[in-house]
């Protein structure tokens, strides 16, 4: 256990929005935020053993991303411009097919790399070989949600549940704390009634949440309506599975009826603007989810469709986005959009003590350097870092009290060594086409 | 006058797809690119004074803005999330209102700034006090097609002719030719018939251009509507404006007429997505210009409204709005959104000899640096530069033939004495209110 003093940054502590320290102070003991306040602030009988200066830059809790697939990072740019699902059969299922243990390991290794150079400091990950990832995020100092996914029409459905099983068995608290888990039915039309229904069951054995695609594409509703004669949202609740603690990504499609049932049910959303918008997938209501009071977290998806894991670009289209879809330029104003990506994001992933600066929470923290040219002069914070701010502009990450990155260095991970590795996967997989 | 070669680096010539040398080579005499090709291709007479090493880099033309107001980036973040017509007269007239030359200077300087930073090289600027905005892109070494914007129904319309006029007759073609200049009427409902029609005379007889906003909001097509019983596309042009080249910013609201008249008249035009997100103006029809044969560039419009100057950002944009607007994933794809920020922002600007990698050509590029995790791993450049990379990949800026940005430091300007001075000025006209 280490005390770490934070000195002389304009703190954002994003419980609301004038609750801001300009010259402020925070303490961390060990994994957690003892005190945070203007300067002097700090009780007197806290004893640093690190000082961080923060002149000059702005500490704000870490990003969330709520949604992701971390090893598909190396798919990034491998087949853009497509259709969905000309995308999904002949360029990534096929790649996906000959990844080995190498490729999941530094593919997750190179999205973690990235993940903190861009602020986040919490992740929500779905995908396969999950011991692997699990360990990539124990190396890499982030803290992460994993979930294995799970396609019950296919021939290892059976192969996934087990493997979910011993995800949730194994790493459930892990890593200090930083790992927590959920089981991950991949999407409405992937899971038949039966198979979602085996997985609730798990899920309420276990205690833990579930993380799965909805709604995420017109042509999902068609399918689930011409199958079912329910939405996707309907669908998912008729076989009980907002019974159990949900993380639904996309939710680009929905109705009002569909709206009020994830409400009632408390099912957080992981909006992901960029990924819907490069897919052509459409652009999720999000303002009426907010209005109705649905808890919505913000995601990039995976960088095969993004093509970053960059949570501040992230913010800022989400924000542009539903101004233009609205015709409204209040809707998501920049307060809102970084409650989004951080507290909320947070509150998606069932983690009530992460997402703000305040004591008891956990440290994870993120210290932007406002010295920058685009970050002249200095009127609104909130505008600044939704609107203006580059990821590049964040100097020091710090995860559940650690610092993991100081002056852009990354200091859990080789960066060299893991970008080139990551390359060389690419370079394989590719070559076995 | 000197010589330059760029070796090694990846060279995106922008011509075509297909025009790439992975371990290219570019000499640059004096302003010109006097050859590009791979390594081993320049001239054996050329004698370079200085050779850049482009390892591990990609080197494109540099990003042409073709609409902002380069002093109003005093502006940033003073007033956001706010409907249009209450954030210009509640907060932005007003402020504007109180500006000194002091602030013109250093607002400009300090877009200048922000500008080589993320790679833009040419920017189409139209505001006032425009001989300090002359001197400021003098100093900077940006290549700038300036225009001062005259409002036809205010006060000082007379003025605004007169220093029109001004900047015409003693800026066109200096700076070392970096300058060119447009008359820049503000827009179809600030600028009566009469007005438009002296304008566009003195344009003629001038040679030059003319600048202007064409459509950018729904009130705007109203009372364009409820005056004239025409559109604005309609109303330029029954007053002859498009009969002189015309650079036409947003073009948002669009019927089929009057994207037939755009093109018949050669009219280009600026597309600034993220403006038109934030302000929620609505979505251009980017892709049904692209289709009639429309020439359409690029801009981010003010750092008021944006609120950043980042060219890179904004071709992201672009691309992704116009999949989701369109319901079509394959709409403007990667090569095709970077030519809009490169090639095809030149021609709307009427310069022929800047925006490409080939011989004769002005020397105008930017050089980014691959090595950064998010750039990993690599499977196709264009969609990297579009969907993944950050203008703070950008690491030397050449403009002219003269290097302005080199290991991201900016060589003809005090990045210091620029942010610290824009603050003042910014403080003090806040501190007026």
């Amino acid at each position: 256990m280490s005390n770490l003093l934070i000195q002389g940054a304009t703190v954002l502590t994003m419980e609301e929005h004038d609750a801001v320290f300009k010259d402020g102070e925070i303490a961390v003991a060990g994994d957690k935020i003892i005190s945070a306040g203007p300067r002097g602030s700090v009780p007197g009988e806290f004893k640093a053993d690190r000082v961080l200066d923060g002149s000059g830059m702005v500490v704000m809790p870490g990003f969330v991303n709520c949604h992701t697939h971390a090893a598909m990072t190396l798919l990034r740019s491998y087949a853009d411009d497509m259709p969905l699902m000309q995308w999904l059969n002949e360029k990534i299922w096929p790649l996906e097919a000959k990844m080995r243990p190498e490729d999941f390991h530094w593919g997750t290794m190179l999205c973690c790399l990235e993940m903190i150079k861009s602020g986040t400091t919490t992740f929500a990950d779905m995908y396969f070989e999950m011991d692997l990832v699990a360990l990539a995020v124990e190396m890499s100092g982030l803290r992460a949600c994993l979930s294995r996914g799970m396609i019950g029409v296919a021939a290892n459905a059976k192969t996934a549940v087990d493997e979910s099983i011993k995800l949730v068995e194994e790493w459930q608290g892990k890593a200090g704390g930083r790992i927590t888990t959920m089981f991950g039915p991949h999407a409405p039309y992937t899971c038949p009634p039966e198979y979602l229904k085996k997985v609730v069951k798990l899920a309420a054995d276990h205690n833990v949440g579930i993380h799965i695609h909805v709604a995420e594409t017109k042509d999902e509703i068609d399918q689930i309506k011409g199958n079912y004669g329910l939405t996707p949202v309907q669908y998912l609740d008729e076989n009980g599975v907002f019974d159990v603690p949900v993380l639904a990504a996309h939710c680009v499609h929905l109705n009002k009826d569909d709206i009020a049932i994830l409400k009632q049910k408390n099912v957080r959303v992981a909006h992901c603007p960029e990924s819907n918008m490069k897919l052509a997938s459409g652009i999720s209501p999000v303002i009426e989810l907010l209005d109705a009071g649905v808890v919505v977290g913000l995601g990039t998806d995976s960088a095969a469709s993004n093509n970053n894991l960059d949570m501040m670009e992230e913010t800022r289209s989400a924000a542009l986005l539903q101004k233009v879809a609205t015709g409204d330029p209040m809707a998501l104003p920049s307060f809102a959009a970084l409650r989004m990506a951080t507290t909320d994001g947070a509150r998606a992933l069932g983690l009530e003590d992460v997402g703000l600066i305040k004591p008891g929470m956990k440290a994870d923290l993120i210290l932007v350097d406002f010295r920058r040219p685009h970050l002249y002069p200095r009127h609104d914070l909130y505008a600044h870092v939704v609107y203006a701010a580059q990821s590049s502009d964040i100097d020091t990450v710090i995860i559940n009290g650690k610092i993991v990155m100081e002056g852009r260095r990354v200091l859990t991970m080789d960066e060299k060594e893991v970008m080139t590795q990551a390359q060389k996967c690419a370079d394989r997989l590719v070559g076995e086409e």
